[in-house]
C-alpha cells in the first residue's frame, strides 16, 4: 500500500503527464485535470481495487484520467502524447473508443446517473464492489445531478460514492457556489446522502474520506475543496485559464515549480467490458381479428423477453401502465427500475446497467425522450446496449394535445448513425421488432402507437432490421404509398378506396427506418412508375426525406403546423395524414400523369 | 375579499367544473384536479391581482385552470364543456392556442424555470407583482425543478413562490416522497428558498402561506399536503384513477357528494399577452480580408441588436466566452442572465422573459441544445419568441471530439414546424441573419461555427430568411453543389479544383433552411443538369433530406459514422465531407452521365 508521500508524489506526475499531454495537443483542459490530481492519485493508487467503477464525469479532465490509466500500467506511457490525434484513441472528451470506457463523458452532468445504474447492476449481482464518481462543481448545476442523487438514495445505494472537486472556477467564471462547500453539503444531504468535506489537495484526509465508501447506509458524497490550476503558480485559482494550454515555455516553467516527480506506483483497477449475449426465444402469437396497441404488444414482449433473458431488465419514468412495461415491472421486480418523473435519471441508470453487461429497456412516451436527448446522443459514444421505446407517437394520441404528441421523436433518433430505428404497425410486428432490438448489440428505438389497431400479419411474418414489408402489390399497381405505424393502417384504407376507383396502389410497410431498406423501396418505386406518396404521423417529414433520398420526389404528408386537442381520427384528418388525404395525394399525382 | 367559507365554496365549485368537463370529454385528469382546488380557488379569488402572473406546471390539471378562468370571468362557463374538443382552445393541456395562455405545460417539471424568466423579468422592469408557480409532487423528480430552484436562489426572486400540490400519486403509483413533506421542506431549504408547510385543502392556512409571496427576502416554497380525488370519496387517495374520467353514474354519485357549490366570486387575475417589436438598426461591417468566426460575429451582432433594442436580452450556460455572448454580457449586465451550466434552466428562463415581451438570446454549444430538446419543443406551445444559437456545429471543432460536436442540432430544429432555421457561412451572413431573427416573431434557430473562416459577402448583401446564395455561378454549370455554414468554404475549394479540371460547377449557399427556398433550389438545381451534390457537417443528412424533396436524388455528403478527436481538416475529410470528398462526388455524377 502507497504512503501518502508517495501518493503526492504521484499526483505531482499526474499533474506533469497532464500539463506536457496539452501542450503536446495543443488544446484541452489543463487546468481541470490539475484540481482533480490528488483525488484521482489517491483512487487509483490507494482506495480503488479490481472490483471497483470508476466514472470520469467530468470528461473535459481526460487527460488526468489517461495519465492515471498509464500510471496504473493500463496503457503505455508512451501513448499520452498522442492525446487528440485523429489515431488516438485518446480522445479530448473520453469515449468508448477508448477500450477501458464504457461511460463516455463531456456532456457534464451525466456521470452520476450512469454510476447509478452501475450500483444498481452490482447489488443486482451481489458483487460487493463500489463505484466512484468524479464530479466538477461546475456541473453540480444541472438538474441531472439531482435526479441521480435522488435515484441513488431512493435506491440505498451504499455502494455508491460522488467525488466533488470543487475547484471554485467554471468555463466563463466562477461557479455558483465558488468555495461554499457548505452548500453543496446541505444538497446532498437534504437528497438523502452522507457527505464528506474535505481539503482535496490533502492526501491523508481524501484517503480517510474515500475510504468511507461502501461503509455507510447511504450513497457518501465527498465535498473536496480544490484549487483550478494546483502546483503551478501562474495558474492556481487564475480565470481566464480554462480550456487553455501552456505554451512550451509556460510547460517548462510549470515542470520546473512542479520538480521531477519519481515514483511508481500500482494500481488494482481495472475495466472490463461485459460480453454482450442474446438468446433465441419463442414469440407472443396474435389472433388474426384481435384490435391490439403495439405498446400493449410492446408491453407483452418484453415480459416474454424478460423470460428468457436475465440481462434484461427495465427502466421507467412513472409511466409503465402508458408505455405497459407494467407487466414486467410485475413479474420482475428486482430487474424493474423506477426513475420517477426524470427521464435523464432513467437514460443515465440505463446507460450504467449497459455498461455492466444488462440490457436495458427503457420506456417513456416518445415525446419525453426529448427530456433525456442530450443523455441519449452521449450513450452512443459510450458504446451503450439501451433500447429505448417511445409510445404515444404521434397525433393520433389524440386528447391530450400537442405536448404529450412524440413528434420530433425519428428526427431524434435518425441523427444517430448507429441506432436501429423501428416502427412497428401491429402487434404481430412488435413482437418480432422487440427481437430486432434485443439481438442488435448497440441503441435500438421502437415507436409504440397508443389506441389499438388491427393485426396485419400472420404471426410466422418475420421483420428483419433493414427491411419492409409490401402489404398490398399488384403487378398493375399505379402508385406506391409508404406508411409507418399509424398511416400503414390509414394506407391500407386508402388503398380500398382507390380500388373502388380503379386505381391499382401498393402499400408497403416502411417498419425498419435505420438501416433504410434501400434496394427494396427503389424497386416498388421503380414498379409503381417513380409516383410515390409517403404518410408519416411525424413532423416536417423525417421519412419523406429518407425515402426521396432514395427514389427521388415523392408526395410527403406530415404533420406541418402544430397540431391540438381532438379525437385520433380528427388530428389525422386535419394534419393531412389519413386515409383521404393519402388518397388525394394518389389521385392527383396518376391524374397529372395521365 | 371573499372570506374562508366562500372560498371554500369556490374550490368545490371547480371541483364540480373539472369532474363534468373531463366526463364530458371523456378524457383528462379529474382527480389531479380535485387536489389542487383549493389552491387554485384561494390563488384566484383572494391572492392573485392584475399584476401577479400564474403557471399550471402540473399541465394535466387543465381543467381546473379552465375553470378557474371561467369562474373569474375571463372565459364564459359554457365553453368549459368543449374541453379538448378539435373546434376548441381549451385543450387537454394548457398551450398558447387558448389567448390567456403565455406557458404551455404538460410535460412535467417546466413551469418553475418560466416561473422564473417572469419574475427575472418582472425586477427588471421594476413591476411589483409575483409570478406563482403551482407544481406536483411527481414532477419534483424533475431535475429541472431543481436548476429552476437554483437560479430563483440565486437571483434572490423573492417575487417568486412555488407551491407543491403534493398528493402522494403519480402516475403509475405513489411518488418518492409520498407524503413526506419534510423531504420537500429539505431540499427547497438547501436550495436557498424560504418553505411553508401547510394542509393544502385548509382555506386558512392557504391564504396565511401565499399572502407571504413577496414579502420574504427568499424565493418562497408552499409545500401543501393535499389528497388526490378530494372531496369524493372514491375517488379519494385510490390508486388507479391518474388520467380517469367518470363515467356518467359516477360522476351523479360524485356530485351528490359534493353539494350545490352556489357561490360567485371576483378574481382580479388576468393575463395579458405583450407586444411584439422590431426595430431596425444599422449592422456592423466586415472588411473583406477578414477571417473571423461565425461564432465571433453573432457576439457582436447580438451586441450591435443589444445597443438599439433594450428588450433584448441574453441568457447563457457558462459558455459565454465560447458562443461569444460575452460582449453583451459585459455591456448589458441587467440584460444578461447565467444560468450556469443547466440548459434546461436557460431555455425555461428564456420562455419566462420572453412571456413578458423580451427577446432572449439563449445560446450554447449545439450540441448542448439537446439537453433542453423538451423545452424547447414545448416553448413552440407557448408562442414563444426565443432566439436559440448554437455554436461549435459539427466535427469541424476538431479535437475536442463528440460530446462537444453539434451534429443533431439541425434534426432537433427542423422537426419544428414554425421555426426559422438559419446557418451563416460567414460573418457577414451572421450579422444580416441575426437581424432576421430579432425580426421574426416567433423561434429561430442560428447555427454558428468554431473556427475562423473567410468573408465571403459584401456588406450591402441581404440575407432575407427563405433565400439562398448563389456564390458561384454560370451559364455552363455541369453540377450544383449545396453548402451550408462550414461547407460552403468547402465547396468553394471544389469549385477551383474542379474549374482546374473544366468542370464548371455551381456553388449555392443555402443559409436559410427553415423556410427553404424550394423555388430557388429547383432552379438551380435544373440548370445544372439535375445534377446535385449536398455536403454538410450533421449527422445523418438533414439537409440533403430537405432538398431531395425538392429536386429529386441528390448525393448527399454527411456525417455518416461517429467521429473522434483530430483536427478540423483531418475530420472533415475522415467524414467524407471537405473539398475533395466534394470534388470527387461531382466528378463521379459528371462521368456517369456522359
Amino acid at each position: 500500500m502507497a504512503d501518502s508521500a508517495q501518493l503526492k508524489l504521484m499526483a505531482d506526475k499526474l499533474r506533469i503527464h497532464s500539463l506536457r499531454m496539452t501542450t503536446a495537443a495543443g488544446s484541452g483542459h489543463p487546468t481541470t485535470c490539475l484540481s482533480a490530481t490528488e483525488i484521482v492519485s489517491v483512487l487509483f493508487f490507494s482506495e480503488l481495487d479490481e472490483r471497483d467503477e470508476f466514472i470520469l464525469s467530468k470528461g473535459h479532465a481526460a487527460p488526468l484520467l489517461w495519465a492515471a490509466f498509464a500510471e496504473a500500467g493500463l496503457i503505455s506511457r508512451d501513448e499520452l502524447l498522442n492525446l487528440r490525434r485523429i489515431d488516438s484513441v485518446l480522445e479530448g472528451h473520453p469515449t468508448s473508443r477508448m477500450p477501458l470506457i464504457r461511460i463516455a463523458t463531456g456532456s457534464l452532468g451525466q456521470g452520476l446517473s450512469a454510476g447509478v445504474g452501475m450500483a444498481l447492476a452490482k447489488k443486482l449481482v451481489r458483487d460487493p464492489g463500489r463505484v466512484f464518481v468524479l464530479l466538477g462543481d461546475g456541473e453540480a448545476a444541472e438538474g441531472s445531478v439531482w435526479e441521480a442523487a435522488d435515484s441513488a438514495a431512493h435506491f440505498r445505494l451504499d455502494n455508491l460514492a460522488a467525488v466533488i472537486d470543487a475547484n471554485r472556477l467554471g468555463q466563463s467564471g466562477p461557479t455558483r457556489h465558488g468555495h461554499d462547500l457548505a452548500a453543496y453539503e446541505r444538497k446532498f444531504q437534504a437528497f438523502g446522502w452522507e457527505t464528506a468535506v474535505v481539503d482535496g489537495h490533502d492526501i491523508r484526509e481524501l484517503q480517510g474520506a474515500l475510504a468511507r465508501a461502501g461503509g455507510t447506509l447511504k450513497p457518501l458524497a465527498v465535498i473536496a475543496r480544490t484549487v483550478k490550476g494546483k502546483g503551478v503558480s501562474f495558474l492556481e485559482d487564475r480565470e481566464g485559464w480554462h480550456g487553455k494550454t501552456l505554451s512550451g515555455k509556460e510547460l517548462q516553467a510549470a515542470l520546473a515549480e512542479i520538480g521531477p516527480a519519481e515514483v511508481t506506483l500500482n494500481s488494482r483497477y481495472t475495466s472490463t467490458a461485459p460480453a454482450f449475449a442474446f438468446h433465441d426465444y419463442p414469440v407472443n402469437e396474435y389472433r388474426g381479428d384481435e384490435m391490439v396497441s403495439t405498446r400493449t404488444a410492446y408491453g407483452k414482449a418484453l415480459l416474454n423477453l424478460g423470460r428468457s433473458n436475465e440481462k434484461v431488465v427495465a427502466v421507467d419514468g412513472d409511466v409503465k401502465n402508458s408505455t405497459m412495461a407494467e407487466e414486467f415491472f410485475a413479474a420482475f421486480p428486482e430487474r424493474s427500475f423506477e426513475a420517477y418523473i426524470a427521464e435523464q435519471s432513467m437514460a443515465g441508470m440505463a446507460m450504467g446497467l449497459s455498461a455492466m453487461g444488462f440490457i436495458p429497456y427503457a420506456a417513456t412516451f416518445a415525446a419525453f425522450l426529448t427530456r433525456a436527448h442530450d443523455f441519449i446522443r452521449m450513450a452512443q459514444y459510450s458504446g451503450s446496449n439501451i433500447k429505448f421505446v417511445g409510445s404515444h407517437a404521434g397525433v393520433s394520441i389524440g386528447a391530450d394535445g400537442p405536448s404529450q404528441m412524440g413528434l420530433e421523436d425519428l428526427a431524434l433518433f435518425l441523427a444517430m448513425p448507429e441506432t436501429l430505428v423501428l416502427y412497428p404497425s401491429d402487434a404481430v410486428a412488435t413482437e418480432k421488432l422487440v427481437r430486432e432490438t434485443a439481438r442488435h448489440a448497440g441503441i435500438s428505438y421502437l415507436r409504440t402507437t397508443r389506441d389499438k389497431t388491427a393485426i396485419l400479419y400472420g404471426n410466422s411474418e418475420e421483420f428483419p432490421a433493414g427491411g419492409l414489408k409490401a402489404v398490398r402489390e399488384s403487378g398493375s399497381d399505379r402508385a406506391l404509398v409508404v406508411g409507418a405505424g399509424i398511416t400503414v393502417h390509414e394506407a391500407l384504407k386508402a388503398h380500398e378506396a382507390l380500388k373502388g376507383r380503379g386505381i391499382p396502389v401498393r402499400v408497403v410497410d416502411l417498419y425498419s427506418l435505420q438501416p433504410l431498406p434501400e434496394a427494396e423501396l427503389a424497386r416498388h418505386a421503380a414498379e409503381c412508375g417513380g409516383r410515390v406518396v409517403v404518410a408519416e404521423d411525424h413532423y416536417g417529414g423525417a421519412i419523406a426525406g429518407l425515402v426521396s433520398r432514395v427514389v427521388g420526389k415523392v408526395t410527403g404528408l406530415c404533420v406541418k403546423e402544430i397540431p391540438r386537442s381532438g379525437k385520433s381520427s380528427e388530428l389525422l384528418a386535419l394534419m393531412g395524414i389519413d386515409h383521404n388525404a393519402i388518397a388525394r395525394a394518389v389521385e392527383k399525382l396518376t391524374t397529372q400523369d395521365k
